[in-house]
């Protein structure tokens, strides 16, 4: 017997069909003998409906009044989920936010977890009881509906099953598990049966947008094992754990891609101490996150040219920034360019191995792919590149690195 | 300056213009000075959408389950109404049931007004904040949400009302007024500038939907003066009020039908004492409302018919119950007729006034409508009759008694 928190994200509760499919899958669980609880998301397009008509009524509106309208979605779907269960003989009741309380902070649209009193919840599931969650939400400290942002009912999945010490949190989603990589660029792309939390990370913020970014990081921190499998399909998926659970670790797990982010390259500013501050200041100040950072000294020995990324997003306005401020940066001129790709090669094994870097580099010179800028982490080599080469790149990386599936 | 309680339903607040043209209504009643709290139904079609929900997941599913889920509608409309009055600069917030607390009785599905603390919007509306408070639902003693059963927004506003010592408790709705009868049926009905709680309450269980009996016997109990007036026209309504408020009372307010029931006739039962509880007995145990009801001696004078009417809905279960208790009842044999209207002549002139009754008897008769069943009230006649002479009686009398407009 185990106790397990289950989500189902809005595509698996899109219908009434879904939602009573998703009651036979929790039963099944249920009928193992294990403790349950679930969290779901509102139905496919309600949560996008509901935002509609809050910015159809003003651009610009109160937060807290956008939580009280969003967060409904969240609450159909609960209480559905607890009829149709129900209807199949398994105990259930939904609960929302505000009753189980998931405490957060008053950060409406975007809040944190504070505090998750589970034990009434906990009582009741050692009595068979399913709690049937509403994620997303919370309840603020003015005692108003809060809601955790874009994806936050992983979030709250996460948080519940490391509030109430739960064996393990099963994240049921439209695709199967984690890959090695895009399987709709790479046909050889290989689910993998686990992830460390610090790689997940890594393919999570580079556009493999399986699991929410905040989940994981919670998840890492509590040491709550995360399963990603399909909600349409019985079979297991990948798991999201600790590195020590994995045996044999592979050098590298994955191989991820982002054509969000855009290229800015200040030129010919002065090379003094502190010019990476006037350039970088503005920017956070305004908001604008910049990831890869390469700094050149130029020909003349005086100057330097600063290459980063923004978000593509964010270019326009980063643009905006840089010309305000340019007497006191003082450059001479400023390129963009919206049109590159950042290609990542994440796997916790590069710790421990020389030659990763050397192999991405190698690998695509012999493509004939030049590279623009690079950064790294401990678990991470990125390069960004001319976005029509992004297929390219990513399938002779995932062959060099031997992740092809065998056929 | 006064202290007002708006209501508006489902058609008034039906899209998002329709919620912004609300927002203007609500802003002018303010700006006049006034105190406003306001109480939303669902955006219409909302309701039902959630109800078939519900039903088609599990026709006979848990009432807290399907509180929960109903209950959004109302959620999401107090919250667009807070954002559409704030962007026009009116401080407003909205307010779930469980955040007031309403608090009601745990009949979930057609839950009771229990208590309301108003203490916190009463103080936010003396500063000039709107109180944006969905309708139609409350907590419960388990601190689970609870709905008030079916046009459960007026009760809401008419409690609000009540508790908070609102000076009036205005219903906006997609009529402009309670009419002397049907103005689709009679041409020349007027609209009444004031009517009493006690003919209101019989023009409403009559078949003018126009407010929910809760709601008017909740005005009736606490002296609520009511307002019912049109959303989309700017004028005044109906003002339902106490009789000593009426200076010039006039003899009949109106003339009301209902097509919604059905006779049952009980033929030859023995005429023996208990005789009534024994064929209305096992009726009453089967939740089947009976409401006018005639026995007459049969002609052999050992045995009794008894005539009653029952709503078309409860006809077949009625049936079922009388012949399942034949053997204890003694009937010979069950005649049914769904074919039936109910006409009412209702004022409270008519406690007064003698000779009432005998005008609607001749009125009928001379245009050759036969009575069936007659029953009155200290200010009401209603008369059963065949449900295709429904208009012709409708008009006959509206005319007899000096309602018609004059032209």
């Amino acid at each position: 017997m185990a106790r397990l928190v289950l989500k189902f994200g809005g595509t698996s509760v899109g219908n009434i069909e879904r939602i009573k499919n998703v009651a036979r899958r929790v039963k099944a669980v249920v009928d193992a003998g294990n403790e349950v609880a679930v969290v779901v998301s509102a139905m496919s397009g309600e949560t996008n409906k509901l935002v509609g008509f809050c910015r159809d009524i003003a651009p610009l509106h109160d937060a807290r009044e956008y939580d009280a309208v969003v967060a409904s979605g969240e609450q159909v779907t609960a209480g559905l989920l607890a009829i149709a269960l129900q209807e199949l003989g398994v105990s259930a009741r939904s609960w929302a936010g505000w009753q189980i309380p998931l405490e957060t902070d008053g950060a409406h649209g975007s809040a944190r977890i504070m505090r998750i009193d589970t034990a009434e919840i906990e009582r009741r599931m050692k009595e068979g009881q399913v709690a049937v969650i509403a994620g997303f939400q919370g309840i603020g400290p003015d005692k108003r509906i809060t809601t955790l942002g874009r994806g936050g009912s992983d979030t709250s999945a996460v948080a519940l099953a490391a509030a109430m010490k739960a064996d393990r949190c099963d994240i049921y989603t439209d695709v199967d598990g984690v890959y090695t990589t895009d399987p709709r660029i790479v046909e050889k792309a290989r689910k993998l049966d686990k992830i460390t939390y610090e790689e997940m990370l890594e393919m999570a913020s580079v556009g493999a947008k399986v699991l929410q970014i905040r989940s994981v990081e919670m998840a890492m921190k509590h040491r709550v094992r995360v399963q990603v499998l399909s909600s349409f399909e019985d079979k297991p998926g990948t798991l999201v754990v600790d590195e020590e659970e994995i045996v044999e670790q592979e050098l590298i797990s994955g191989i991820a891609y982002s054509r969000d982010e855009a290229k800015v390259t200040v030129l010919k500013v002065a090379d003094r101490p502190g010019v990476a501050a006037a350039v970088f200041g503005p920017l956070a100040d305004a908001n604008v996150n910049v990831d890869m950072i390469v700094q050149n000294v130029a020909d003349d020995g005086k100057t330097t040219d600063v290459t980063f990324t923004v978000g593509k997003a964010d270019l326009a306005l980063a643009i905006k920034v840089l010309e305000d401020n340019r007497q006191q940066i003082g450059f001479r001129d400023l390129h963009t360019d919206g049109n590159v790709a950042k290609i990542s090669v994440i796997g916790v094994g590069m710790r421990s191995h020389a030659g990763i870097a050397r192999q991405m580099f190698t690998t695509l010179a012999d493509k004939g792919i030049n590279i623009q800028v690079i950064s790294t982490s401990e678990i991470k080599i990125s390069v960004l590149v001319a976005a029509e080469y992004t297929e390219l790149a990513v399938r002779a990386l995932h062959t060099a690195y031997g992740l092809d599936a065998v056929a």
